[in-house]
C-alpha cells in the first residue's frame, strides 16, 4: 500500500506519518511507500521498513498535483495549506495555496484513468463563522469571515462533487483547534490555547490574552491523528454524498482550561498564568466555533476526548512522558 | 450611471434590461449606459436613450472579466452561466464558466484601483442537496448534489469574502425555479413546471411526467427581476457578512397548480395536461428543493408572489395581454 501525505512537514502531517510507521499498516494492509510531500519535505520516520520518498512539492506551482500522484498513492491524505494568519495577509497566496493547490491535486487524480484513491482532507472549523448557535449543528451552514475559512469550505465543495463524481473517494474532516500543540509559543491568534497548559507543565510562565469565559472547540494531536486513520480505513458508502463532517472535540472555557490544568498539575502550575487582556484576540476568539453537535461524525466511529483533563494528560503521556 | 448585465441575452437578462429601460433609472439615479454582454450579446432594448453597448463575451475565455469591467460599471448584474444540465454533461465547460469565468470577473474588478460596484449574483436553490427540510431555513448547509450546484454555491462563497475584503459590494439571490418561463417547451428537467400552466393558457396541449404531489419552490420572472433591482438598490450595510439570500418564492404541489390553472383558466385547460410519468424526471425532482423560510429576504425586503394564481396572472399579464 502507498500513502501520500501532503503538508508532511507540518506537526500533524509529522504525527501522521509516525503513528501510521508505528502501526505498520493501514486498515489491515502493509505500507509499503510513503511519499512526504512538503516544501521541505521531512526526513524518514524512525523504523519504517518501506520505500519513503520525500517530494519537494510548492502547491503554488501547478502541476505539482500531477508529480505528487504520478505513482498512483492508494490513500491520500491532503493535509497541505497556508495557514489563516498568512491567507489572511496574502490573499493571493492563500487562494493559489489552499484553493488552486487543492484543485490542481484533485484534477491530477481526474487526469490518471482508472484511478480512484481514498483521499482524506484536512478542513477546519474556520468554515463557519459568528454569530453561532452553540453547539453547531451538523446541518449549520458555512460563512467564514476569512479567506482561510473561504478556501477551506470551498475545497470541500469540490471535495463533495469530484466525490460524487467517481473521481475520488473523498472525506473532509473539519478539525477542532488542535490542542495542546506541542513546540514553542507561537504568535498564531489561537496559540494561547496551548500555551497556558504546555508551558506551565514544565514550570514555564504563559500569557492569557482573553478572558476566561471564552469558549472553544479543542482536540488533541492524538485524537487529529486517529480522525485520520479512521477517515482512511471505515466504510465510506454509509456516508453518502455529504462528505463533510464536523469532527467530535471538547467545548470548553478557558476557565474549564485552567480548572483542568489545577487538578492535573496544581495550583503551582496554574499561578504561571500572567493574565494579560489583548482586545484585538480577544475581538478574534468572540468569532470562533463554541462546540458542535458533531452527531455524524461521533454515529460514523470518529471519538476524541470527553474532557480538557483528558486532554492535558494525552498530551503529557504523547510529549512529556515519550519523550522524557 | 453604467449599468452591466453578464448573460444579457438570456431570459431574465433581457427582462432586465427591458424593466431598466422602461424604469429609465435605478435607485433614483439615470442611467446613461449599459453594456449587455454575452456570447452573442443582444441589440438594445427599445426606448433606451443612453448608449448602449452590446458585448460579445465569453466567460471560459480569460481576461473576459477585464474585458467587461474596463469601463467601471457601477452595477454589475452577474448572470451568465452555462445551465445545471450542461454543467453535468461537460465536467471541464462547467467549472472553467461558473467557477472560472465568475472568478475572472471578479479578480477584474480587484484590479481596479479605487472601484468598488455594487455586485449582484444569480444563485441558486440548486446549492442545497436533499434529504430536505421543508421549509428550508436560511441556516441550511449547502450539499449540492450537481457540478452546477456545487459552482454555485463556490461563488456564492468567493463574493461574500470579496465583499468582505471591500473589493465589491456584492450580494448573491438564490432564485427559486422560475415560472412560467415564457416561449416553447424545453427539454430541461424542470420545463414541466412552465410547461403545463404556459402551453394549456394558450389552448395546447403539455406533458406532465411527475406525480402531481412534487413539491417544489417557484417565483414569477417578474418577481425574478424585481429581486434583482432590490438588491442592486438597497441599503447593503444592513445584511453584514452574509451576503447570499434565499429568496421568497412559493411553495406548491403540481396538484396547487393545476388547481390555480383550474381557477385561472377552467376545467378545459386542465384536460390538456396528459399525465405521462417519467421515473427519471421524477427521480430528478424529489432531490430539489421543496420550499425555504426565505426570512432575511424578506425582512430586507424581497417579495414575490403569494400563490400559484397570482403567478400565472402575471404570466398572463407580462406575456399574453402586453404582446397581444
Amino acid at each position: 500500500m502507498h500513502i501520500l501525505i501532503t503538508g508532511a512537514a507540518g506537526m500533524l502531517g509529522r504525527k501522521l506519518a509516525d503513528r501510521l510507521v508505528r502501526d505498520g499498516g493501514l486498515g489491515g494492509r502493509e505500507i509499503t511507500r510513503l511519499t512526504l510531500a512538503d516544501l521541505n519535505p521531512p526526513s524518514a520516520p524512525a523504523g519504517f521498513g518501506g520505500t519513503v520518498t520525500p517530494l519537494a512539492a510548492d502547491l503554488a506551482q501547478r502541476g505539482t498535483g500531477a508529480k505528487m500522484v504520478a505513482h498512483r498513492p492508494d490513500v491520500i491524505f491532503h493535509l497541505a495549506a497556508i495557514v489563516s494568519g498568512e491567507a489572511e495577509a496574502d490573499f493571493d497566496k492563500g487562494y493559489a495555496i489552499n484553493l488552486d493547490g487543492t484543485r490542481d491535486l484533485f484534477d491530477a487524480i481526474r487526469a490518471q484513468d482508472g484511478y480512484c484513491p481514498r483521499l482524506i482532507f484536512a478542513s477546519s472549523i474556520a468554515v463557519v463563522g459568528a454569530p453561532l448557535p452553540s453547539p453547531i449543528p451538523d446541518e449549520y451552514h458555512t460563512t467564514p469571515l476569512t479567506s482561510y475559512g473561504t478556501q477551506k469550505a470551498i475545497c470541500e465543495l469540490l471535495l463533495a462533487d469530484y466525490t460524487r463524481r467517481g473521481i475520488f473517494d473523498g472525506i473532509g474532516l473539519r478539525f477542532p483547534t488542535v490542542c495542546i500543540r506541542p513546540g514553542t509559543p507561537n504568535k498564531a491568534a489561537s496559540g494561547f490555547f496551548s500555551n497556558i497548559l504546555r508551558e506551565p507543565l514544565v514550570g514555564q510562565p504563559a500569557i492569557l490574552p482573553v478572558p476566561d469565559t471564552i469558549r472553544h472547540w479543542h482536540t488533541s494531536p492524538r485524537s487529529a491523528v486517529g480522525f485520520m486513520i479512521h477517515a482512511a480505513t471505515m466504510e465510506l458508502s454509509a456516508v453518502g454524498p455529504r462528505r463533510n463532517l464536523s469532527m467530535p472535540g471538547v467545548s470548553a472555557t478557558v476557565a474549564d482550561q485552567i480548572e483542568a490544568l489545577r487538578r492535573v498539575a496544581g495550583d503551582q502550575a496554574v499561578a504561571l498564568i500572567e493574565r494579560r487582556p489583548d482586545p484585538l484576540i480577544t475581538a478574534i476568539c468572540q468569532g470562533w466555533a463554541p462546540g458542535f453537535e458533531a452527531r455524524r461524525a461521533r454515529e460514523l466511529g470518529f471519538t476524541s476526548e470527553d474532557d480538557f483533563e483528558q486532554i492535558i494528560r494525552v498530551h503529557i503521556e504523547d510529549e512529556l512522558e515519550r519523550r522524557a
